[in-house]
């Protein structure tokens, strides 16, 4: 094969980039703002240093600068495993027969399995530099809770881990990981917090949700003195460290002189896919370019194509502030469907915003699906993928059969935010079989959502 | 900090070698021929083509051509997953306080986990170009075991693995990682074959070693028509191919005009290491460079430090070709330790002979300290190591702390061969405090060398 694009393109570390972006900067106004469950009002930067960092707090709460500078030391452990590769899908598009040209930017390759490390240095590093003793946090498929660990143990900060019950029966090993770098870990929902006790008392037997994780975690951060807490997407500040995935994809493919005509990234809480897409929805919005933009979620917890656009809880406990999402109500309980970290309620406020204005589409598939296009995936590109990525190579995989169709050679580019590594009890289960999928009823659904707050 | 040299290095796909380094075209005789055990005389080119496909045969036997290109496709599928970075272990330095330059070459960034890879795509390539329909092998930790899958997933070839029964358990996950790429996976010793059941009467309740798993798998692939038997490690031809590991990492450290003054690699049968040393052992044979070169091996199963340099059977059943190595005895049965890659009773003819000639150094560690040095790397570097390259870290930092005492910048490059994400059981006794070392008694290695073959 001639090739002019090589198989893979790393940026040299002089072209890393030295901020990310903040897509708020170019919508004032336009992303409904974190209210104080309370009071209805808008939450301040005071209300919100009680829980995160006081310079995370401010990033929550930024819609001024476009560019926020990227700390000299979070930029040299971002050295330790970035720049990522971005990739040229070349033997998945042979395998296709496709006339679209197939990217992906892997960002797999750091122990943390995912993406999820772009933002855990940043968080790790302000709660350092503020002078806390440590952190608590969430974590589903465990790859958040990895992260923090691994950035922890870098910058010697505490970290305790709530992970959600299913998960932390499915994945054990994680446990372990979370472990060698020095962290504690619980299954959640728990009987060491108030708030754990009380979902478990209302759901006996329940494998937990990341929105009770969040629950506990945020607890035990206002009740340890020298702790706060950091959450692994949703938030505005951690779409906002991941735009390092799309300004780094965005250099790489200006170098070829190529802009994506569409690009698909997984979608849970949005952090994989809102750091993705922002720096080039930037270029969009302004103007100057067309591009469409896929959000690929589990039929399980169809925040995007089957929730409301409203107020709700970031979190099941209810002690979170609202933010005004796509949900599925704070109360509903996904299926324990194996990508854990797409089993979460709603969706980040930027992305629930640029789906309501007909920025974002969205799809929702079975996780028997994402099985079949991950192992598609493997066999013919060599990467054993996240189930939850699985849902970007489904969603990418289909846009290249609709080029095929069309005869269109248009570039697609999806995000392959992690590994499967740790996810081989659940591609047993579908090399055996005997995977089943969960699609909610919409009894199911209106009964979650019938139970939203009282909207301001 | 600031840092000429960057901490990672990638070569550009221009700057890929385009030929494997064959070592032993510089040293016509010294590394001793394989043996037909029945009569004694060399194996020849059609003798090994009944086991290995016969590129690979030729391969073996070649001391005439110093560089041997890489086919085609065989390049293309490199592309997918090197080059591999070079690493400057900036934090490990800092955290060492030493005055070393601590360099690594990381082969992990690949679904096999490890540098298997290397080897595996040009076996399984050269099997399908032979028109084979499948191919036969063992594996120990499984590295070797999953690299195969995914090359033979990739070039559409049957592939039948006997996995090391103590890893086998150890290791489930692995088991499915081969499942989703295809392949068959056998723990071993196993009923399914005459030398397994022979195996099993003679020691009940044995936990394998991959001598008893290449005597398995060589007696499906010449029983079984159409396929071949592919090893992956300690033959003359995977240790080839595995100097593509090492000639990337001259050509990136010559970016910077730097020779190493040391290289350490983690030895089991030889072909990470010799992969990795080659390229710069031949700058040495030709007076060019000083350079040390060391191995480090596991207590439990001391190969260069405790055997004996003398011709044995590769296998456990005794069915394969007799090579000169350092051996342990082809029926000593290792301790179950987690370096499962590690548990090889001989050593690759050629790095058998470097260090009867002094050239290579050799030390023996313990897997507590392993797992400790392992486990320091991933809190300071930020990756899991396998337990495998553990032992390369621990040798790396012991030479790190010399340098310290004797005040000397040294340049220090090791070979970090793979990850450890599916060694969580193993660390996770560490970190509960509950492993446990194995040194064999000189009676028990006396005994196993007493078996020694008549030598010739």
């Amino acid at each position: 094969m001639s090739r002019e694009i090589p198989y893979k393109t790393y940026l040299s570390e002089e072209e890393l980039p030295t901020a990310w972006y903040n897509l708020r900067a170019l919508m004032p106004g336009k992303c409904a703002p974190l209210l104080n469950p309370g009071t209805g009002q808008p939450m301040t930067l005071a209300e919100l240093s009680q829980v995160f960092c006081e310079e995370l707090a401010k990033q929550e709460l930024d819609e001024e600068h476009e560019f926020i500078p990227i700390p000299q030391p979070v930029f040299d452990f971002y050295k330790m495993f970035r720049p990522s590769p971005l990739v040229r899908a070349y033997f998945l598009e042979k395998a296709l027969d496709t006339p679209a040209h197939i990217y992906y930017k892997f960002e797999g390759n750091n122990t943390s399995g995912s993406h999820k490390l772009n933002s855990a240095v940043p968080q790790a590093y302000y709660a350092k530099a503020q002078g806390l003793k440590g952190v608590t946090t969430e974590t589903g498929a465990g790859q958040w809770g990895t992260a923090l660990s691994m950035a922890c143990a870098f910058f010697h900060l505490d970290c305790h881990v709530f992970m959600v019950k299913c998960s932390y029966e499915q994945k054990p090993h994680r446990r372990e990981v979370m472990r060698t770098y020095g962290a504690d870990v619980t299954p959640s929902p728990s009987e060491t917090t108030e708030i754990g006790r009380k979902i478990l008392a209302e759901n006996p037997g329940t494998t937990g949700s990341l929105g009770c994780a969040i629950s506990e975690a945020v607890e035990r951060a206002v009740t340890t003195p020298g702790y706060r807490y950091v959450l692994g997407s949703v938030l505005n500040q951690v779409l906002m460290h991941q735009t390092i995935i799309g300004l780094e994809a965005k250099k790489a493919m200006e170098k070829y002189g190529i802009f994506p005509d569409v690009i698909v990234g997984c979608a849970g809480g949005g952090s994989n896919l809102g750091g993705l897409i922002s720096p080039f929805v930037a270029d969009t919005l302004r103007g100057q370019r067309k591009c469409r933009y896929v959000a690929v979620e589990p039929v399980a917890c169809p925040s995007l194509t089957r929730g409301k656009y409203a107020y709700d809880f970031c979190d099941t406990g209810r002690v979170c502030p609202l933010a005004k999402m796509y949900t599925l109500g704070a109360s509903y309980m996904p299926a324990a469907i194996h990508a854990g970290g797409l089993r979460y309620h709603g969706m980040s406020t930027m992305l629930s915003e640029l789906h309501d204005q007909g920025i974002l589409e969205a799809m929702a598939v079975s996780q028997t699906q994402v099985f079949e296009a991950a192992r598609t995936f493997a066999r013919t590109e060599g990467i054993l993928p996240a189930p939850e990525s699985g849902h970007a190579i489904y969603g990418a995989i289909q846009e290249a059969l609709r080029c095929k169709r069309e005869g269109k050679a248009e570039n697609i580019l999806f995000g392959l935010s992690g590994t499967g590594y740790f996810d081989m009890v659940a591609y047993g289960k579908f090399n055996d079989g005997v995977m089943q999928d969960y699609v909610p009823s919409d009894e199911e659904i209106q009964a979650a959502l019938a139970k939203l707050p009282p909207q301001p």
